[in-house]
């Protein structure tokens, strides 16, 4: 199958954090691609990657970058899809990272996560493409109700435990 | 015509940074609503608002506040479609808005712009929109060709501004 | 006996932190309950019991939270006992969590402790109590007289200490 | 009346943000007393007044100091009654303000609101007296109906403005 | 005369900051240009710019922007001449620029001067093409020495002024 | 009278700053000189002051600078005296220089009082040198008496104006 | 011999920061004492510390505390003798001892060092006492004079090292 | 070989952090020096340090230092050729050092690349010296192409990787 959406990261070495927007997409069952390029050392590589993005099918990027964290707005700027940007924290706890990539100019619009929120970054993705897709929306949907699940079971069992520390 | 994105606010004071995006959709010719809700004051509201939004039509939800800003995270946890986070600068330069919307935790994002950048959040609107909508995309396309078109111009005036700098 | 304080925190992942609220609450011998609802994940449970607390004989909710941590301000927003919030240290030092918590909007207030201080919140929460029950007044007050007694016998020890550095 | 919370402050000069507090509790008709008394150049009249408050039959300490803010903390450390700490914005956006009076150690809580919030301060103070003051509880409680009701309103009037924008 | 240095900015709204450096290399009577031009808004104007500055002759790139300011990285990621990067501060006090300047990954390089310290970044432009013309070195160990004297006559103004304060 | 607090600035600008210090030690009738170097611009100029401050008889040094605020920690690097740092707000709310001037290396401290908080600095100065002068150490004593009347007559004031809020 | 310093520290979990200044003060010969009492904990006994210090012969107090650190300014408050407060990084890195501390308002300094900066606490104290001292004053330079050699032969090892370097 | 650039350092433990820039500099085969000197412990011998650079031939400084770093700033103040400062993370996560070190006043650059970024200060002093030095600039130009070649072949590789993801 064609890939909807593409896994962008700076460096190899940020795959540690990328590797939960690929699982995310995995469990959606949204094909994707993954690459890994900089927009300081590889520019026109980059360049190429978003001019081709949109005509080769690709719906949404998720680009991932660290410190003066530009791959994002790079990207953004030579695409008309949404691009969503995950700062991760290889310095200053990733206060670098999140401001450079979520405090864009008027016109190029980044769509900011949390600092290493690829996760969050893949659901979104696919909160964009279920936009015009029913039946990921009902997916979505689904996996919504199940994080409840979890939380309400882990919820239930905590009832267990507060006992003993009422008692004396 | 039907709205398909929806502009909330956490009060009306706020307005005057959201207006930009209202003014924005408009010149892409998007319909869209607006309305001032706030997490902690009209909780049900903002419930009844989120829970409905989707049902309604509604594609992208744009939420704006400051501070201690609830309000996206709250709409993104009870609606699937994608919701856009505008951090408003009422206190701490923004920061503390900022942080509040886009460190979401794994599970609900929020697709968070600049401080005060709700125009992006229009944009960004659209593009989310465009994914499955080519003429929409045209649009968006045009629009980035006169943004460019604007700053070509400016930097041709340009040349006559530094030549008088350069003569002494 | 009925609990009449209500912790709650947004993940079980929390509890390491929260803890230190029970011991101290037990400590104090005052019945308490134990809930982890996520704010995001699953806010109809939330709702739901934020309603019920004051209901259910709840006088104060301690709740902790981490990252952009809305637990705390979205149960202040739909009850009107006394919400005690505990910035939980899950990234940026927590200086997120605690802009998130303490910079709520007028009209909807959480009583904000330190980052990770949740004994303080259990401390907090019986003064509240106190306020209308003049035992646990003098329980609170015992408590105090012991946090100063452990100081002013370390600091005796100390003197031991410090003579052998003088010395030479 | 006798004052059941006593409001106080660093400095006559912190009267401008400290007035909303003693609004807000005129409104709630709640008899308050208003103190200025610096943690620095008179701890001795602080210490006095921290000592005396609970015995004079204060209930609840509102306190907002401004930069290195001592005058919480130093007032929870003497009274056993609850403290709120209002941070006010004289230096760096009021940051030194709220992490000098939120972060205390384990034992000596302050209860802080937003900086320059002391309307917050009053609701919260309110409430704390509420958990054992019924017919407080339901001036609050209608208190917040009201706030719900300014915002519905300003929704509704909105209705009207965001015509005018769909229309072109 | 040919520019040796070119000065760029992300909008023609910077010039208020930049002018001064290029009051400054006037000063030096170093030939320079000036160019506004958007990383995000003309991406292949800029990179047109960054791949022909030094066959055209330009020894030193002096580059301001604010925000999220990508222009002077992604100008470095396209030359092997030196850029100096001028954070402007359009929001937060200019700290998000600082940052997305200053913390470029190894590989390329981007000469950080002070917030708005355009000034600096023509007198560093000029110590860089000075390594390798020992007349312009001349000039700005001139240009140092009268920073010195106005300061030195300054200092000396000031003993009339301090003794009328001593006298009382 | 030969001066024993010498004030220094890195700047004429700085002195709407530091007069504050030359009024405090005029009142306590210490006196003083007053100079304007600055570390990057003189910085034999300041080097020569440093090394003779001591032998012309100089006790203590008050050094006040913004932005990268080199001029305190060169001075004490050049003397056995001690250097009381005023941080002075140029950017960044001062946030820079409080933290150029007191995060100094073990071996160089440098006495470093509140942001603009140049008459702290003067009493600062004023209780090293009561360290051995009985009659200096009298007068700051009466110094911080009368500080503690103002406070106590301000606070007086105040109980006929919160009664008017109390009636209605 | 009588102490003429005294270190004091907020808990004696702080000692393994604060050693640092009485080792300091040993190789200085300056007779000095130890006390651990915390100004929320124990506010009596720090009281009766700060009064009773100078006329005990204390002549410069040394201070360190972390988080919401008021020691410091509390002693400040009761004494006329200099105190200088060592900011402790607990939380936050240090930054929100360093604001306390450091920020305190006009009429009662506390001479502030780096983070953590207890050795040069002492050296500080050290100095302040050396204006009455000669043979004192001595001593420190001497010190400095050690400092600097340590320095130097460093930077002649290093001569070998880097020779390695250059070689391929 | 004569070394044309001078790597300086405030204490021999950067060394672990400024040993990049010496190893990139080998590899560029760019003749350097290596220096420990201190701006408070040895002023002296950094201010000979400063002022012969040039006169020995050096063409660009590369000064690094944590903390308040006054290094860079101070050898600037005593050259006039380029200096260029490193940031050292010894404290705050090194958010003291780059503020220390990039906020310089007006008159005085430092050339400043992200904290711990001594490689890039390496290819910075290359870049500057390669304005005048042809053979130099096309060495720069192949190591951003091998730059460049590592990341496109790591892009191929997870060409692989990226295929187990998609298919279940």
């Amino acid at each position: 199958m064609k890939p909807v959406i593409s896994i962008i990261m700076g460096s190899t070495s940020d795959w540690k954090v990328m590797e939960k927007a690929a699982i995310q997409l995995n469990e959606f069952r949204i094909p994707f691609e993954i690459h890994a390029l900089s927009a300081h050392r590889t520019p026109q590589e980059v360049e190429e990657f978003a001019r081709n993005a949109e005509p080769r099918g690709i719906k949404v990027i998720i680009a991932g970058a660290g410190m003066a964290a530009h791959l994002c707005g790079v990207i953004a700027a030579m695409t008309t899809i949404p691009v969503i940007g995950v700062p991760i924290s290889a310095s200053l706890d990733g206060m670098d990272s999140l401001l450079a990539i979520v405090q864009m100019p008027p016109g190029i619009p980044v769509a900011t996560v949390a600092i290493n929120g690829s996760q969050n970054a893949a659901i979104l993705a696919a909160q964009m493409i279920a936009t015009g897709d029913p039946r990921l929306a009902s997916i979505i949907a689904l996996f919504k109700e199940n994080l409840k699940q979890k939380i309400v079971s882990a919820n239930e069992d905590l009832k267990e435990y507060k006992f003993d520390y009422r008692v004396i």
